[in-house]
């Protein structure tokens, strides 16, 4: 049964469960204490720091374990803040970075805008380091579309500028170090087949940080509790083993992704493939499907025994499209993430291509999307009326009577669904219809579409 | 090889490692997903939170997994702080409370003193609650002596107070669910022999909570991260293990160390136990023997295969005893702890008992400890110079000299170690003589003792 949602997390690594499990007993014990099993645990939590620190490409002691990813970017995120308030307490981000970054910035961050591909350019984000920029955060990856963002460049021009760069590296530490002079760096463990519970902060020397919440003695008094040190054991463990695998497998992967990539927009129509099509991890591919409901698509690749994830509104309990695909200012409607764990086979990667043209259609026609036929309308003007109506319904219904309309003429769909802002332009741009803009109602909007073709 | 140590941590219960390895496999996907791996990781979590809660005697939805205990600490108090902020920010404590709880109720957290055993008495707790008291906090029974607290009395008194009471757990919880009407509770896996990595947090309906540090949908928003699956499910399978053979075993090792409590002050001379002798933990005990240094006892006790810990100043980093010592005014020189594993072999225990004598009167012989003769001195008053000396000389010096003053004459300690501060008093009350006081020095400080007999 093919598990494609490695970039939530990933299966346990074999290397990690055997790490975990020899480490069961020996690791058990308080590694602050003296006795012959405190030793122990503190000579295994040393080598596991020196082993993370060696693929992290920073000094043991620059190393902080966490009990998340989450963690990490919190505890990193708070401390460097701390650090630098005599200097400000200006926050810059990209505005596709994981929502823990983003809650973890706060909403007074800045937040710098990306391209169609999600890609941040390092202009516009050195453009907004300020004298009072205590810290700037941008992913090596992104989470959802898989576009790596230029790390290196703005390392350097956040060097020259004098603010600490925290760089979230969950999606990409497993394939290889950060690039670049970055201050900060977190990762997750689960993404790369390691255990849950560990995270990794690292904080290089010189840069100003002051940890905060309540003092514990723990982890250099950077990230408070009692070690979770088999889990901790099998973290560094397994990111070794990665490592030693990731360039073949990246090659390996990345060919079925270039495949998938490929070969949906031919095999279904009406689909968006998102995410920078080379700068881009070797392993994650997003595609957005018109008209059809991300729920009852994730879930009929569910029965049809494909695990995917979705940024599909209607698949988030806010019942809004993920920032990211809102930032990139792509389709949303019927998103789905594959992220293809180590492994993989190929032949799980046909079978999805096989079997999603079916899917799709299947949604399709119970939600009665529109086939593409030309008609021919005279009317200047129509009102779609799509209140209280969700994803992906209101772009189905202006797909259904934009040929009711003269070429020239105006659609206006009413709408209160946080998807349509998303969907109604995405869809314009996608079957080259004009994208008059969005007007304000009561409760909702009047999104406006000019006929051109 | 015995481990003693099992307060600091407990090996890991054959039933957490069972339950730990099995959910490996079942349980590393997000449990927020969809698809059949979330939805089992689901299962597995719910179930998981069923058991502890009915371990816990709170409802599912009171129960939040945290990373740690001492997240589960700093959450509770935090959240509890947050939610209570229109009635006030003061907050009560009792004076042994677990570093995590101190700080995480910060500096001006009223202090409410202990008797010598260790016990907070329930009226002078309770006089302390006042109209703008925000939250109490009372541990369930000491982590270092073992001493029960009057949990259920001081729960009646804040629920009539309209305050809400946190009780630390994370000593008890293994043997028996938290007496009283508590509002809020927190406890630790591995400290039951679960699995590090997990923490409890219950807080019951209708107490004010508000969640504190940056917003995270896990957890019902009350603990950031993803959630550490198999060591969850380990934890609360280990809970239902260790609370099955509760009862038995709990006679086991209190008959254990009733008799340790009973030999060692037989075996080795100028001992003091300390804790409550009958409201205590079963599997603790600690005593402290005088003219002992408590980093060599340790490292002894060690090389002839005993794992116990210590409060004494010079096995810790602050080269101060443990505040818990402190606040209950006992010998901290030559401590010792005990906390005894489930399972614990009568034999290991007659062993150590058969090892100590001859291990502290060792230590004693080589630090020069004076033997107790009777002398009778001269002189009207001493002065012994133990400045820049750490414990236990200044002790040893004094009781070197207490014979060379008559019946009536006094010796005047220089002493800059914070340990003769408890250690000198101590000392008095055990061997008889009279404490006069302390007197400031420039540095350090002068403590009088008068010689009585």
């Amino acid at each position: 049964m093919p598990y494609f949602d490695a970039a939530s997390s990933a299966p346990l690594h074999p290397i990690a469960r055997q790490a975990l499990q020899a480490s069961l007993d020996e690791g058990w014990a308080d590694p602050a204490r003296l006795y012959r099993e405190g030793r122990r645990a503190r000579l295994l939590l040393d080598a596991a720091r020196e082993a993370a620190a060696e693929a992290v490409g920073c000094r043991p002691d620059e190393l902080t374990f966490t009990p998340s990813g989450t963690h990490a970017v919190h505890l990193g995120i708070a401390g460097a803040l701390a650090g630098r308030r005599r200097t400000g307490n200006r926050v810059v981000v990209s505005a596709v970075e994981h929502s823990s970054v983003l809650h973890g910035a706060g909403d007074s961050a800045v937040t710098v805008p990306v391209d169609r591909s999600g890609r941040v350019a390092a202009d516009d984000f050195v453009a907004e380091l300020s004298a009072d920029t205590a810290l700037a955060c941008l992913q090596s990856a992104n989470h959802e579309v898989g576009t790596e963002q230029p790390v290196a460049e703005v390392a350097t021009a956040c060097r020259t500028a004098g603010v600490p760069l925290l760089v979230d590296a969950a999606q990409s530490l497993g394939w290889g170090p950060t690039p670049g002079g970055w201050s900060l760096l977190t990762a997750s463990a689960h993404k790369w087949g390691g255990p849950a519970g560990v995270g990794l902060l690292a904080v290089r020397k010189g840069v100003r940080f002051a940890p905060q919440g309540p003092a514990d003695e723990r982890e250099s008094g950077r990230s408070p509790g009692f070690e979770n040190l088999p889990a901790i054991v099998a973290a560094a463990a397994s990111l070794r083993a990665v490592r030693a695998e990731a360039a073949q497998e990246s090659v390996r992967l990345r060919a079925l992704v270039d495949r998938i990539r490929t070969r949906v927009p031919e095999l279904v129509p009406d689909v968006e493939v998102v995410g920078d099509p080379v700068h881009r991890l070797p392993h994650l591919v997003t595609f957005s499907c018109l008209y059809v409901d991300g729920e009852t698509l994730l879930h009929e690749l569910d029965r049809a025994g494909f695990s995917v994830s979705s940024g599909s509104s209607c698949t988030s309990s806010t019942l809004t499209p993920s920032h990211v695909l809102r930032a990139m200012g792509v389709l949303s409607e019927g998103n789905i993430r594959l992220s293809l764990p180590t492994g993989t086979a190929p032949a799980d990667v046909e079978h999805f291509l096989e079997v999603l043209p079916g899917v799709v259609s299947s949604v399709r026609e119970r939600l009665g999307a529109p086939t593409p036929t030309q008609t021919s309308g005279e009317a200047d003007a129509l009102v779609v009326d799509a209140l209280g109506k969700l994803c992906p319904i209101p772009v189905i219904e202006l797909a259904k009577v934009i040929g009711n309309v003269r070429i020239g003429g105006v659609v206006r769909v009413l709408s209160d669904d946080a998807a349509a802002r998303l969907d109604i332009p995405a869809w314009c741009a996608m079957r080259g219809q004009e994208f008059l803009g969005e007007e304000p109602l009561g409760e909702g909007s009047g999104y406006l579409v000019r006929r051109v073709q």
